[in-house]
């Protein structure tokens, strides 16, 4: 009997959890803290397709670090009003990672690299174009929209911020506050990551195409003030050093 | 002048490691170390769509860590015929990894996991059939193709052992020479793997479904001898966890 118990315990946590996932809402655009509209959109899925009524409970997320409790006060299908009962801030004293990296032939894989990082724990994402890129465009709503699932699938309030495609030379000349990596393949006995990175600080990391940064990328970025850094003896894709990185800055700083 | 040269050196590099990639056959029944008769379908691979001739050379893999510089003495397209000029031994000196995963309900996630760890460095994979599990199924044959595939990407000669679907039970009662350990999402003060893990120790790490184990599995696990761990505050798929585990467990013996 006990053990029956226990089950349908697991399974009632299991189900209010995948729940609760369906009834986080992202609203970057909230600014009151006691009561919001959710959009045309927003309130179709809540009041259509979730079958949410007044009464009910809801959480919204701003993607800038903070969640609201709400009750639904008007179950209109097309301007739901809710009323914010408590604000939360995400617990985030982790220092800030940026990985600038040139985007896949393959879209999935850059997308694939999105949605883990943001699982794992990042600030900012550029997509580079670099001299050997494979890939010359992007689709930056198809990963800013990769990157909005993977934070509600993973219950946070923080989104990446997503950049459309940048050049190398920008990426390399803009300002940035901490210390900053490139990642390349040429033997010229660069120091592993983990053993170079000193927990707390803030990193910008490049992560070059599948054939590697020109020669010339590498040296414009030593000038900027890059220090070239490997993963390792393996050799990796361009999204499985992406994610490398993300895991090795993460596990320093827990 | 001088700019041009290095350019069309770095791409005759690229060309020559695409080329090498593609030229790589994995060959898992060698056992002779002077010839080698190509399959049918890899004779034709070799002759019909890579148009190599007599005397070309290709690189065959064991799967067991050994690589085998040949050369080919019959461009026969049925039955290729190699004669080997010199075998080496892949620098593998990390302990052992094997990870066993609840399958993914969507087979892909599974692929893509198996994928990085053959990159990042893994013995052997046994997808587990927990309580909670999405999917009852799996395609053993697909997922050793993917690991074949990396591993060839990858320039590796090690295949990693993929075992067939595996009942939780069958698998915490299995013998296992190395440290045992439990990934989970109940809050029991577990200590990260990272903290817990020592350099140079084989490892068995089981990580759960979306559901996570049930109460009495971790029960179970900790009763045989596995050590309860978590991967971080971050609340991760299946598949992240994985790599993550994996990630960690090559950092830490790099």
């Amino acid at each position: 009997m006990l053990k029956k118990g226990v089950e349908f315990q697991l399974l009632f946590l299991f189900l209010l959890l995948f729940y609760s996932v369906m009834k986080l809402f992202y609203t970057p655009d909230i600014t009151n803290e006691k009561s919001y509209t959710l959009s045309e959109s927003e309130s179709k899925h809540a009041v259509r397709v979730l079958r949410l009524k007044e009464d009910d409970s809801l959480t919204l997320i701003d993607g800038r670090g903070t969640f609201y409790n709400a009750l639904i006060v008007n179950d209109n299908p097309k301007k739901c009003e809710v009323e914010i009962s408590k604000t939360t801030k995400e617990n985030n004293t982790k220092p800030y990672l940026h990985i600038a990296i040139a985007p896949t032939k393959n879209n999935d894989r850059t997308e694939w690299f999105i949605e883990k990082c943001t699982e794992i724990g990042i600030n900012q994402i550029t997509p580079v174009l670099c001299k050997h890129s494979e890939r010359k465009n992007i689709k930056l709503e198809r990963f800013v929209k990769t990157a909005v699932s993977a934070m509600k699938q993973s219950l946070k309030a923080s989104l990446p911020k997503i950049n459309d495609l940048t050049s190398f030379n920008k990426i390399v000349n803009h300002p940035f506050e901490g210390k900053k990596y490139i990642a390349h393949c040429y033997d010229e006995n660069q120091l592993h990551f983990k053993s170079i990175y000193k927990k707390g600080e803030n990193s910008l990391v490049l992560i070059g195409p599948e054939g590697d940064f020109s020669k010339e990328e590498v040296k414009l970025a030593i000038e900027k003030g890059f220090v070239p850094i490997t993963f390792g003896e393996s050799r990796l894709r361009t999204e499985t050093a992406g994610i490398v990185a993300c895991t090795t800055f993460n596990l320093i700083n827990e």
